[in-house]
């Protein structure tokens, strides 16, 4: 319990944040939702990044070569011309995990959103880091985080990266029995 | 409102119908569901070929140079050796949604065809257009474009395309509050 | 009905159980399944893999060239650094068939697992034959092939490869009406 304390990326993708035409909202909004859900004391660290792959790209792997358990972003994962976060996805992980989008766009339309089928979130493995894309509306984080997080840890774990334990008065994380 | 008529593309993809073989059935079915859920006036174009992948991409980039607002394809999504659909989506497109297949399966597993697994449908963007595969069969049609047309207005948005409105009567299409 | 008989691969990918560490429980678990669903006599072989892309590949491709009409894989589909059978699916397919993935992560979800969204399960068709990738765990293997299994022989004619009969006692085999 002495090493170094587990490590989180968070990375909001938009040009308009990036550009400070606004401020980054859902960067925030993450941070709480897994500050709320994570039991283990971890340092969080925040990036803003414009819809371009090669900052996107970028911004992951530095995180993943800090040894992030967990890299999160939010944005660019919609139809629009400059959506481009799965691109930099398809790109920088080794392995993709398609069941993550999946599963958060049946969460998004369960919770009455027809329009969830538009976006291309996924998640993968870079390094020991789980990558995982979040919507950009800070409403939806909370829809989509608690529909997947159970499953982080136990992948975390998987890709060779530390433990994280959840906080079960707020989430149920899930660990199968080898 | 003086502008031109937004256009709407639909390709069958089929070897027997392309040769005459039997007439095409998928192609007006669908013309006949998107002029029911649509209540803006469009110019509809039909266009058949053989199930072959440089034929399809050829097909697909005439609509899309035209600058149909959205494209849909009929039939080769299945695991056929002559289904290449999915083959030339891949080439063509340059974003895939795959929210369209996922939601596209399953509907048609609800609707009680487990085999409706085997069928790789999708969907992309080529330009400004929007491409969503359909099933070949005239009866699953229906089925379809009821679990995914509610997010097809605002996907051509996001792809810079016209605003097209649906009939309230028929069916609810979705746009997200920004 | 005088012809050879249809022929059945299971193709156990496990680093450990192909040294010996321990013994393969998953292959023999997918072959009793299999001969409780399948009505038609068929010829049933297993073999043992590393988790090595090369062998997966040569595996499957050598089940195909012996006129396999179904391969099942178990194991490897996982996030872990040595988990590699989607690698090798992704080489060795001529087609991807994602509803198969969808639809055996849905059935382990609903099965009350919610690390099922970690499984990069899929299916595809090399040649004649329908690959698909089962779960690791011996007790895994029945909710996926109960999920899929009913698409599975007719999947098997679209590709051209034998009829195989389901056994109605134990599972509803479904064709649908052309």
């Amino acid at each position: 319990m002495d090493g170094p304390r587990p490590r989180i990326g968070i990375l909001t993708i938009s040009d308009r944040a990036s550009r400070g035409i606004y401020a980054d909202e859902s960067g925030p909004a993450i941070e709480g939702v897994l500050r709320s859900f994570i039991a283990t004391d971890c340092e969080y660290e925040r990036v803003v990044v414009q819809d371009e792959v090669p900052e996107i790209v970028a911004a992951i792997r530095a995180f993943a070569a800090k040894g992030s358990a967990l890299i999160c972003t939010t944005g660019g994962t919609g139809p629009s011309p400059r959506d481009v976060t799965p691109e930099a996805m398809a790109l920088v992980c080794e392995k993709l995990l398609p069941g993550f989008g999946e599963e958060m766009r049946r969460a998004a339309l369960a919770a009455g959103v027809p329009t969830a089928i538009l976006s291309r979130q996924t998640a993968g493995i870079v390094g020991r880091s789980l990558v995982v894309n979040l919507p950009g509306k800070p409403a939806s984080v909370k829809v989509c985080l608690d529909a997947v997080f159970p499953a982080i840890p136990y992948c975390i774990e998987l890709a060779e990266g530390p433990r994280l334990e959840g906080n079960p008065a707020v989430v149920a994380v899930f660990r199968p029995k080898r």
